[in-house]
């Protein structure tokens, strides 16, 4: 039985407290040293009262930095840290000779060309000659270089729903089509634990409405890995909107001006060349003759997939669900992990589902 | 002053109470009689505690069927029926002799062509010479054939959402585009009080999902209504999703294929449209530069629009948000009404909303 | 037909807009000033797109400070201020030779003994000649005073949803008990739009929780007014908690140790008293033989009140909801002041309510 | 390692799942046989969608009926069925002379006199004799028994969360008290999914309510369990209210007229009691010097309870929140199972709970 010494940077954010409560029930890992400069010095108990219910980390302090030892000691730290704040922690480490592997949940090494991310997130990238050894951490369909990567990008929440969905589609090489619309709503978790406005139960609750319309973030992300899929994809249009929920991300995406009128039985091929894409997938689950439900994936780490072709319009619809913490977020980097370091990819990640 | 005498069918239902709350406030307004098989012979607010709150009509009773003498002492009759029950209505009132106004809040006198009808309702229609005499009850579109009108169809829900938001911008003649995606969010009481499984709280809350993914019955009017107002659109694709909310209907309208970028100052031209196009209508609101929510018109008869375009992708993004229950069905059925009998299009309509 | 020139202190708040959305549909409100130091020179309906559906009053601009000329016009004042700053305001207005009337939805008006106001609210009174002056404004009890009143000290939303449901019982001369304890839930919008980790939506959507667990300040308020109806109440269990709702409070009221055993028909008499003590209350309903819900008084100036007598443990259970906005703050404002005014008590108070 | 193997009767309603949903994960059971009428013959995951994500008991069908070896074969039998019904099931597995141990989450079972069983229920007790050997599941309290019990009695939602808040209380035997006012507001699912018109979406979300306000069941079994702790209990008031959420219960309790004032340190020492009393306890966290939060336990098997003394009004008030599913139904019982089975108390129910 291997032990893996775990460091995490952000430690008390949502996807920090997620990554905790799963490592807490993880066979293998062992927490070295968790970040947060809110609550330095304070138990995590005493800050969050939902983690009294963990077993092993119950008792962690809060740190302010990583020590020498912390950095030697370390088999792999997990980074929970806005944009611009991951680069400034990989520089630290380097240059502090930490050997182990690590686990970026932002959004610094997701885009592998600097210009990209300079112009959507309007800041310097100061770790360019990183950016190539960091391997895009969805691994549906990148498993052989994750299981290889000493350091791994985790995916957006969005992308992660959008380009699980499209993947099989993208793959089908007899199906043209026009157009890619996604039309994404993701539960407030999303935002974090933003003291903002709009995230108020008062400006939440019985409302909705869309976000960024026209230049969220997540955008270049998408493109590359779905580009990187079939050439055949060009820009795509993506729009998210705030649902009245905590959990969950919904993706509806519309492939338009398809050939699908003239493939013989196309919706039965489609069918079943998606069961078969994820057929040795655990997390995925090809949703047959229905439409997925948040409700049936919220607090668990699956993705659920479901597909309809409109012939009448020549457009495919295609819809996924996922819990936009877990497998959006913590519960993928786990998977990141587990793949790293050689173990069953589902373990710690057994989750019941919050669904009644 | 003149005195409406009005009788509703139905009235027991979501629109019809609301109806009947808006009535109470109307300052013309006199209940005759109002029917409901289910509660036949119960005083209203014995069943609706909320009807407690109302003024003239809190003592009303539900009755079983019109009388000669309801039939005959009516100068309008609402309708607030299922698929297929309003033609049945509307032929008894007619082999009755019935002399004054309808109002039909269903499904049955939208359709011109009773084929179309046929074809997405499954159904027979009875009564195809009568769909001529009904006008569309879209006011800030039709507003001239409402007020002569002696037949209104009250437009469903969903299309009053997409038709407004589209109106304008189908009404410019130099933009061409190729495809409209249409992916609408409503609140669970469009589906009225039915009991199904679906519309549990366990199964709405902290839920999220699409239904009718290709075929909802309202595409056939959406279409009917935008070819109406420009040939170019040819046919559409509309998804209807599930939010854990009561009231509210957010539509998301993708114009794809668009010519902005051929445009100058294209942007800035189609506000400038939109801004005019609406300027006269008292319950539409141009949203200038930021999306339209759904609080801000829930328990209003306004309908919200935004306008976002992405030249990036040559895709053009209009919002709108309405009460489905108000604007989307029984506020713009009394909006009709008004403008019919020659009144203030704002009488009884001055709700404040429900926002904090 | 008398105008009324009003202006606000605090009008940006959520009770000051709620107030400004009445007053817009009120036949006889004119708005003077209003003023938000937030949002200073800033036009209300560019802050707030909900109030893009106002009438008279959409195109208003928040102010800083009240002018000479705006003490010298206003025929009434509201204060929508946190505790501390109407007494701030009243001194000035004094100061200032006002001559017209105040309506203080505020906290600082409300205890007659400055002693009290100031251990509950750990601060000083500046202004403690003028508590006899402000009439406690709860109109179904103290309607002859408030109509004579120049200064009303409108009720705090709790007290407001127990004192009204308490009062038939206390009045009931021959009924004995030893105790009352009140368990009151309110929804977010009793805290206002104050950006606190508590109320953001993640914090508060499926949870619950008791708040200010025995030292609540709306205390001493409600054992003020309980004991001017009865001399047997002495000192009341009072506990708060927050509901995942936006409006409306729902109280639950035991009092125990009663008589009730011991007189004949207990119960029918007490309700009969209840129907009795309120007949021409238009804004009570004694919902007989059930229990009040919010979701029947939400969006209303209404309070039902409900009662079940337990024999077997000698309990009798009072239930009350209102809107806490509106009867428990804005909509009794507004009611107070056509007292003051000689209006119609409905005027402007007419809402439909937002149940389904 | 042994195997358990486990059938479950009444599998397909909300306990039913939750319970087949902690055994797909938990070590040593083997399910043989799910009863379901609704569902005969039907897949699980065909029907619940959220069951796709289970490993072990993915693919199992519902059947009608147990089979004789499917009695023969059972070690354990969980009975998960509306009143009256568990009686049957017991009777009839008598009758087959099933040899193996049963866990009864239903309420046959839990009042040990028949006659009060029969006041509460109206309706007969069909198997008086087998009453004396069904163990009262709460393992906080009656962990020896359980363990050497065949057939267990699982608590209802309600009782679990008063007597865990209670117990500690009732054992100082210096405090004296008056009456205990239980004030517990339950989230949806406590109803099950049944098809009733005030578990519809519309009739919960934005509302709030109290319901079966003098008679609610759960009262002679709290009454019954708090006797055995302490004689001064007598006749106890309990009042459920239904939480616009989908789980978890808080209860709130006022022990009125006690004797804090006169001893001293009373709350010191009644803390230091409670801590002590559930010290060794791993599903019972006592929140020091703050509230409990449903969210805090929700998705979880654990109860956290608060305290607080209230000296002004000599008033204890004690503060509980469960996930009604979990600890409230299937947690406890299968903490209840492995207890009966000498395993780890834990196995199986270390969820990392749902909060964010």
């Amino acid at each position: 039985m291997k032990e893996i010494k775990i460091s995490i940077a952000g430690a008390s954010g949502i996807t920090g407290i997620e990554l905790l409560k799963i490592l807490d029930r993880h066979e293998y890992s062992t927490i070295i040293t968790v970040l947060s400069r809110t609550f330095e010095d304070k138990k995590i108990s005493s800050v969050f009262q939902n983690t009294l219910n963990l077993n092993k980390n119950k008792n962690i302090f809060f740190k302010n930095f990583f020590s020498k030892s912390d950095i030697k000691d370390s088999d792999l730290i997990f980074l929970c840290l806005p944009p611009g704040k991951s680069m400034e922690y990989v520089k630290y480490l380097m240059e502090n000779d930490y050997k182990g592997k690590i686990i970026d949940l932002g959004s610094d090494f997701r885009l592998k060309k600097p210009e990209v991310y300079e112009e959507w997130y309007k800041d310097r990238h100061i770790l360019k000659d990183m950016l190539p050894r960091f391997v895009y951490g969805l691994p549906e369909l990148n498993k052989k270089e994750i299981k290889n990567a000493d350091y791994v990008a985790n995916p957006g929440c969005y992308p992660t729903s959008v380009i699980l969905a499209l993947a099989p589609l993208l793959n089908l090489k007899y199906l043209e089509f026009d157009s890619i619309t996604i039309d994404s709503k993701s539960g407030v978790s999303g935002a974090g634990r933003k003291l903002k406005d709009d995230y108020l139960f008062l400006n939440i609750s019985e409302n909705f409405f869309a976000y960024s319309p026209v230049k969220h973030r997540h955008i270049p992300e998408i493109e590359q890995e779905l580009k990187n899929i079939s050439e055949s994809v060009n820009k795509i249009s993506f729009t998210p909107h705030l649902l009245p929920i905590n959990r969950g991300i919904f993706t509806s995406i519309y492939v338009g001006g398809t050939n699908i009128g003239e493939i013989i039985d196309a919706e039965d091929k489609i069918r079943a060349f998606y069961e078969d894409f994820y057929k040795n997938e655990t997390f995925i689950k090809f949703i047959n003759n229905d439409v997925p439900k948040i409700s049936n994936v919220s607090g668990t780490n699956s993705a659920h997939i479901g597909f309809m072709a409109d012939y009448r319009t020549s457009i495919i619809k295609i819809f996924s669900a996922i819990d936009n913490i877990l497998k959006g977020a913590s519960g993928q980097a786990v998977q990141n992990m587990n793949l790293m370091f050689g173990l069953d990819e589902e373990e710690g990640l057994n989750m019941l589902g919050n669904y009644n």
